[in-house]
């Protein structure tokens, strides 16, 4: 049985890097950070709950990958570098079976972003994994869900959808085969955070949030603190490899209203589109333009001829969802 | 039923200070943190557990108040001031008759140490709080526990074991009356953190931990970070008021090994005995001398009489623990 300090020591503590910005790390009672100079910082915390943001018994390499990657996903919709990140783990047991490669997977996708694990806590309970995580963005440069302006274009990273379609294949809602869940799986299984692309953007997008919860409701957060309206182009949304292989009907609802895409919305001036496509190319990530910013308040969906869509979206809420 | 967002709006989301170095608060992808020029950010977590770290129906304005201390209390054996913290909350339901005592217990002390709530996460899940809190301190003024040295004095802050008294009290483990027990039972659920002793230590105290584990645990880390040994006289140790009232053993016991005390215990150069004392009156905080760091590895503990006490004690392991 490993002891809650070997836990640590084994798993998740690592020699101390050179011109990190991270002065003191796991081992004492708090780390300490020395911010660079003029920057700052932009924080964010995620809690994942087993059973609830994933299925029990998850397999923990991928696990480990995706706790870090919803929480650089909200750095990369401020347009913020990872800097380091904390970690506080309840588990029910110490098992190096479920440690070792779910701080492998952790690790893994840390070290791709540079991103330093600096502390955190271990304690026993039901299966918890909270990541606080800190970036840099320079004063001004922060790409806030209040900044959007009508005539703004929208836009959209990567594809949006095969996560909620490996859901559905999961859950039996629809009849998915197996080749088709297996190639869907990893966009829900380990999502990609737009990290290059939202630093690229900085200097040219305006708002930006990351997709976590469907498009309309997360677009949503964006006009109403904007304090805007939008028109969105519903069959021009890039619906997943899979998803495209759907039904019209399945590709409007799973890219309208999906949930853990980790893509990034964002707007920008529409005198800005070479610079978007370019910030897209430098990150080599996809972009596509998919609606405008309004004046007129409230969400209008349109179909491919241009016609008003009428379709009932709900959004995903932690506590409103069985 | 209130979804996610009413209950972050009703109970988190206050208005914005003045003059904070929060430059942008809940409701964004990131929280923004501009630090102070020239300071280092202290940054700790903290995860309680539901049945773990308290009891399971706890009084939901003291776990506000408790969640909250022990995360400030890192920040003081540090020597760092209280900036702001981050609030991760998995709740079985979203209840406004325990959200709305636990964020005013959490807010109270919040707001006595001017530490901003600047984001966070909520989601449903087995009863789970992790705090993430930052504090600043100058740089190569913070008090690490690999920075005592031979000679140092040993020293406590406040007092020891009421807390544990009162654990054993709900835990049958002693028969405790129910004034004593609910004389002591503050120390366990509304715990003081000794911010106000951590920053008036700066550049007095060398090495310094908060006791969560108890002592010779917590003390045994500085020890083992710091390459040295220690003598400690277990009959100096501050007994809590009503520990005071018991039999030698247990109250050798409590002191030494109990948990959950968050008081300080920290190391300073024999020389400035004067002002460690005045650093305790500055802060109001009681300061006990109960030892000294040794260059002989190990602890080793005397009786009233400075004759060796051989005492088989442990400290508290959240994975070893039943």
């Amino acid at each position: 049985m490993l002891s809650e300090f070997d836990l640590i020591a084994r798993y998740f503590t690592r020699p101390s890097r050179r011109f990190s910005p991270v002065t003191l790390g796991i081992g004492d009672d708090c780390a300490l950070l020395s911010p660079p100079h003029g920057s700052q910082l932009a924080i964010s915390s995620d809690m994942l709950v087993e059973g609830r943001h994933f299925f029990p018994g998850a397999d923990p390499f991928q696990l480990g990958h995706k706790c870090l990657a919803v929480n650089l996903s909200d750095l990369a919709a401020m347009g913020a570098a990872p800097v380091a990140f904390t970690l506080a783990l309840a588990l029910p047991e110490a098992n190096a079976e479920w440690l070792e490669p779910f701080s492998k997977g952790l690790l893994a996708l840390a070290d791709r972003h540079d991103c330093e694990l600096m502390g955190g806590d271990t304690t026993k309970g039901p299966l918890n994994i909270c990541i606080t995580i800190f970036g840099q963005v320079p004063p001004d440069q922060s790409l806030r869900r209040d900044a959007a302006r009508p005539g703004d274009d929208i836009w959209i990273s990567g594809t949006l959808g095969d996560a909620r379609l490996a859901l559905a294949g999961y859950r039996n809602e629809l009849p998915l085969d197996k080749d088709m869940l297996n190639a869907a799986a990893p966009r829900m299984h380990a999502p990609t955070p737009r990290v290059g692309l939202g630093v690229a953007l900085r200097g040219i997008a305006r708002a930006a949030i990351d997709i976590s919860d469907g498009l309309v409701g997360d677009l949503g957060h964006i006009l109403h603190r904007s304090g805007v309206g939008a028109s969105l182009d519903a069959d021009l949304l890039p619906a997943g490899a899979m998803l495209s292989a759907q039904s019209a009907e399945l590709r409007r609802r799973f890219t309208l209203a999906g949930g853990d895409d980790y893509e990034l919305c964002f707007t920008a001036p529409a005198n800005r589109r070479d610079d978007v496509l370019a910030a897209g190319s430098l990150s080599s990530t996809p972009v596509t333009r998919v609606g405008s910013i309004e004046a007129a308040p409230g969400l209008r969906l349109r179909d491919a001829d241009g016609k008003p869509l009428d379709l009932q979206l709900t959004s995903f809420d932690h506590f409103a969802s069985p």
